[in-house]
């Protein structure tokens, strides 16, 4: 007789070198290392390769990886016709979601390498980047092969090459999205993967598994909260009056994260180093410095801090990201995340085929096998 | 402390009213029927209407359903042209995944409902036989609205209107197939339901899913041996080379079921009654009846039965379906069972997240958060 564990919470599915959560410590760990140290002295593809390979790459290594992965960049001519042909009104996720099922990757269709996972997450950008110039008729832009990763996505959609502070603020946001134990998605993917289906067919259903909001989140509905907040001088007003109507605070408290989120954390640390650069940064200091005893007040003992999405939020408006590409660009991280995991299922595999209790009716006649 | 289950066996993650199935007796009920039993007296639009509504319709019922159903298959003209433009060497699983990942549905993205899963039940087969015949440069046919879901699927496929014993035995195979308790894309369907994501993910996922052999199979190998058995006369030489050989008899034995699969049952049930229509058929009853004591023979007390696999096989070389067809077959019969499923996933609905186990490297430094 099957037991019943409705969300699976406590029951493991894999062992896993990749990364580590514990939310009531505040911790992250990838491959060995603190999330939120590794970003300080990183940037995105070594740390994808870092969860890849296991280890951190020398300098060759990393100079190789990042030209192999520029060079993967650009998309064939009929993953742009079919982002063409979707609807206009499809939601950018579905049109990541389809542009990726539609990709062809080398190699065989099992087991799944590192090498399929570049080409997936070389293009990712790319697919984003074209839908977008194509859905809001910008000019389109080749991917340039002498920026990074970063860089060359925040200048296929803005048109100019990006500054270095604009870069590492999307950067380090990039890097604390790439994996987060299992999760949802995560666990989509390697579910896929467990039946020896392709990389292409995981990351398209994981995708769909990140489209949902209990999971994607809405980090886009944070920037609506900032917006009407404003300024400084009206926040305590204004979430005084959300918390005396009983609303929840947009952008506080997580599920997992019992104390502040490490990547949450990081991104403060790199808010308050470049709240010069943009007013918007010190408005979440600020929001953050008045809603956090607020919180306490009206919700004492929830400890409820500032999560990663309030701090993404910081982050992405500041960048100028559109709020549309909020949950692509966190899906174009975390595609290093799942494949990594993917790769790791495969390697130590076992279907994935728990059961379900039957509670409905009973024929009223007796088998034939009796 | 989480526990590890790496394939999650005996562990139920839904209380479910759709369908069951007993390994131990050969068992197998849908909505509170054998589905051996619904088989005979129904067609196939009438159980997914049973799976969808929960009981089965009346004649009434049963003419609008269909009548409705009719209506939707047609394909709207973007999804045609994704599919021309899509690479030639794709397999068809993955252009059916990404062709359904293209769809639209009406209504909200959440919960989902049954006109949702109308859409893209109805639109599934004229996708494949889309498909087939653009691959092959063979004409294309509209639905024909007067035509039953799997006579028309037969129609479109085979430029002809199919015979009623056509019809009866691949609807026969389509109604066996629909659900099957939890498994790993019904799993993966729900997983992805549980984050509060729309059918169109939930549906391209489990498609996903379906693609990898551990749980699509791969029913075009029952083809291939029978094609090497070629007549009775040579069966019984051929199989005892395999089984000397140490080899396996595709399409027999299930990990699940430990007695003579229902669905098997169902289909031997068929195939004896319409056998002097195709001699093809001849040859899969002669099969069995040489197969059984020899895989006894060599593999005392392992009760291996033919499938469901061996006799969807049969079926459906005697309908004539090419054999690269025959997992998207599986497929749009499936659909039904997902959708149902999914609908039951959003009523009762909780995230389902797991958690692994971390087994790779500590940092050497402390936390700061400590």
């Amino acid at each position: 007789m099957s037991t019943l564990h409705l969300g699976l919470e406590g029951i493991a599915v894999a062992e896993s070198k990749i990364s580590s959560v514990n939310g009531e410590k505040g911790e992250l760990i990838y491959r060995g290392y603190w999330a939120e140290e590794l970003v300080r002295d990183h940037c995105l593809e070594e740390i994808v390769y870092l969860l890849w390979y296991g280890d951190l790459p020398n300098p060759e290594q990393s100079k190789t990886f990042k030209a192999v992965l520029a060079e993967k960049r650009a998309l064939p001519d009929y993953i742009k016709k079919i982002i063409d042909t979707l609807p206009k009104t499809m939601p950018p996720m579905s049109v990541l979601r389809t542009a990726i099922s539609a990709l062809q990757v080398p190699g065989e269709s099992w087991p799944p390498t590192i090498e399929q996972a570049m080409e997936i997450f070389a293009k990712a950008p790319t697919i984003v980047a074209y839908y977008y110039n194509f859905i809001h008729s910008k000019p389109q832009h080749e991917p340039d092969k002498n920026l990074g990763h970063t860089a060359n996505y925040l200048y296929m959609l803005q048109d100019e090459k990006p500054t270095a502070v604009k870069v590492k603020a999307l950067d380090t946001y990039l890097m604390l999205s790439l994996d987060h134990d299992i999760n949802a998605s995560t666990f989509t993917a390697r579910v896929v993967t467990s039946t020896r289906s392709d990389i292409v067919s995981a990351i398209t259903a994981a995708i769909g598994a990140l489209i949902g909001p209990l999971h994607g989140g809405a980090p886009s509905k944070v920037d609506d909260m900032l917006d009407a907040i404003g300024s400084k001088e009206n926040a305590e007003k204004w979430i005084r009056e959300q918390l005396e109507k009983g609303e929840r605070l947009m952008g506080f408290g997580h599920r997992v994260y019992k104390t502040y989120d490490p990547r949450a954390a990081a991104l403060r640390h790199l808010t308050q180093e470049i709240a010069d650069y943009d007013l918007l940064l010190q408005l979440s200091l600020d929001v953050e410095k008045i809603a956090v005893p607020l919180l306490e007040e009206y919700k004492p003992g929830r400890k409820l801090y500032p999560n990663v999405e309030f701090w993404a939020a910081a982050i992405m408006r500041t960048v100028k990201l559109p709020r549309e590409l909020y949950t692509p660009t966190f899906c174009i991280s975390r595609i290093a995340g799942w494949s990594g995991q993917i790769i790791e299922q495969a390697e130590n595999n076992r279907l994935i085929r728990p059961s379900c209790i039957y509670i409905g009716k009973r024929p009223t006649t007796p088998s034939h096998h009796q």
